[in-house]
């Protein structure tokens, strides 16, 4: 199928993927004194006197903002604010399949960090969580944590934590089918953009041999007068101080982890791997090596982002989830501890019997996925102090 | 009725009057990729080359932002914005039952002029329009007036220019009752606020006898040191710059308009107004004058704000058919023209031969309203020249 043309046409047809509808009616004067005034001003004085009150008498408790600014949407890059927003439509059409969520597409015309957060910090009050979207690197880093700072509700940009519960999800199961422990285990990234140094960030705290990241100039390691994000990754990482290329980052390496850019992984550089290897090659849409010519030298498992090629790391299997769980408990944050529990559960629903090396993640239809995770999150939200009430029933699960 | 705590339990066991829903189907891995990843970049590509475009292949065409700060909600004042939220939300629900718009609600933690207005101006391209609500005066003259300068979507102050438009409609249909011209009326009006500025400005520019505005120090006039904002009510009204109370601004009237206070007015006042007096008195929930009063001093036509009287003056009769047919024609502005038409067509719909004392106003359930304001006010804006398609087929229409 010619996806773009197909694409183009739909949404020419749909004039949108996302629709608000009323769930009070209106049909005559009483239901119209209910739902608006006089009615309305006791849920307003009720909030009024104790603001969490709008988690119960609005949509607030449901409701997620998808923000962007379009700097960095899809492979397309700096594309602009409106022409990011068939991406976040799309978003909140997941959102609402895969995790009950009402998700609203919000796009801001500013690339400066203070006036983007200031917007969404000032917003807060609408929502129960705020999805970051497609936001380039290093803007991305700074808004995430003056948001998270400011901000009562949770603050996620699923470029970085999704993909890395995804990643996270897929190495548990790849693991356990090489039959190696992550503790023991030496890791080489292409790619120190927003997502490699969350995948990074999460597989340091969960603890592993080592982690070897490359950006186009090859590893990075600890010298003088570097950036401080990329201090920020030597202070973590390649605890020997290595220097090289990405063919010396692999050589020994047990997984390898690509969030960079087409092609730049040969067979010869998989060779020098050690064997068992375990290959996520998630460049889009073309990876890093093919899954073929990975098989071919000797990978033992295979992830892309492509859904036409197994194991497809994508997050779709988290993002859903994840808020349905930090907003069933009202979270005030999504913490490591809720990511992990995320990634857990998502590798949790391949059973062992059903593991292959090219079956190691649920598909996104999987009936169980949404609240597998989300029961997982909010369990973890409460252990790590972060939730405000217990799960509510009645939710869409 | 006891609406309020009858109010409160709805909304407790609504959790929320609006919800987000999804128009693409994503049932398999086909239509996620037609409606997410890969195939939604070509929609975003489109929008890049022409941002215009964004208004056929998201929901922009269709959406309304529902902006308050907290400040004015109801007649309950500065409530705060999570406090003003369940108005926002009644309000989304009447946008789409009686207009097919998508009105999304957004609060803003701020007072501050140049905050509120940069925060909506830097979220335009996500919306078709803009509803300010329950805004405080005077700072909401000054955010309309910056937002329109900035903003490539209509802005539209609904506490002043919804109630304006629906006063017009009530005067149109009660001068035919009474059979006076609004261009030889005097019009009398307790309240100087947001409203009643906005109804008198409407007024004026359809040209009318007098205007005489009254605050509660009495008649506005023409002197040295006052302040801006009652300068500019003195510059267009009062024309023979009388000084006075509004017993002394009723004596001679023909109309009144009270958008004020409570129990202003008394039968003795209205007393001294003209033969064939329309009162509007439209303080809520208690009006300025009850209409068994205003009736028993002599007013031949009496509105109010009520739904529980004859002539309630209601903006739900104005509001949703207005954004409906600036959102069908893409304006880039609600102006007076647009507003004067909607006016119009809220009148028309009770034919000369209903029209009676008690009938001056359609039903806010009148199936025909929402159309019917939609297309004068969408031919009104080609006629001014804020129209940039034509109407489109296919709305909900």
């Amino acid at each position: 199928m010619d996806y773009a043309a197909e694409s183009l046409k739909l949404h020419e047809a749909l004039r949108g993927k996302i629709e608000v509808v009323s769930r009070a009616p209106v049909r005559n004067r009483e239901e119209l004194s209910l739902a608006y005034t006089p009615g309305v001003a006791q849920p307003c004085l009720e909030i009024q006197k104790n603001p969490a009150r709008s988690f119960d008498l609005t949509r607030r408790w449901n409701t997620v903002a998808v923000v962007t600014d379009g700097t960095a949407v899809l492979g397309l890059g700096d594309i602009g604010p409106e022409a990011g927003m068939p991406v976040m439509e799309g978003k909140c059409v997941l959102f609402k399949e895969f995790g009950g969520v009402d998700a609203i597409p919000l796009c801001i015309r500013s690339k400066d960090v203070d006036e983007i957060v200031r917007t969404v910090e000032l917003l807060q009050g609408s929502f129960g969580g705020v999805n970051l979207e497609d936001i380039a690197a290093p803007r991305c880093f700074e808004i995430e944590r003056k948001l998270k700072e400011r901000c009562s509700i949770p603050v996620f940009h699923d470029d970085q934590h999704g993909t890395a519960v995804v990643t996270l999800a897929a190495l548990l199961n790849a693991l356990r089918v090489v039959g190696k422990q992550l503790q023991n285990c030496t890791i080489a990234f292409s790619g120190a953009g927003a997502a490699g140094v969350a995948i990074a960030r999460l597989l340091h705290s969960l603890g592993v041999g080592d982690i070897l990241m490359c950006n186009r100039e090859g590893l990075i390691f600890r010298q003088e007068s570097q950036t401080q994000a990329i201090a920020d990754i030597a202070a973590f990482t390649n605890s020997q101080n290595r220097r090289g290329t990405l063919t010396d980052a692999l050589r020994g390496a047990d997984i390898f982890i690509g969030v960079s850019a087409p092609n730049v992984v040969s067979e010869a550089m998989l060779r020098g791997m050690n064997p068992g290897a375990i290959v996520l090659a998630m460049a889009n849409p073309v990876p890093e090596i093919m899954p073929d010519a990975a098989k071919a030298a000797g990978a033992a498992v295979v992830g892309t982002g492509r859904s036409d090629f197994p194991n497809q790391i994508n997050n779709v299997l988290a993002f859903p989830g994840i808020f349905r769980g930090a907003l069933d408990v009202r979270a005030s944050d999504i913490n490591e501890a809720m990511k992990i529990a995320a990634a857990r559960a998502i590798a949790s629903l391949v059973a062992p019997e059903e593991l292959t090396p090219d079956y190691i993640l649920p598909m996104a239809f999987d009936p169980r996925l949404g609240k597998t995770v989300a029961e997982a999150v909010a369990a973890a939200a409460h252990a790590s102090g972060v939730a405000a009430v217990a799960v509510m029933v009645g939710r869409r699960w």
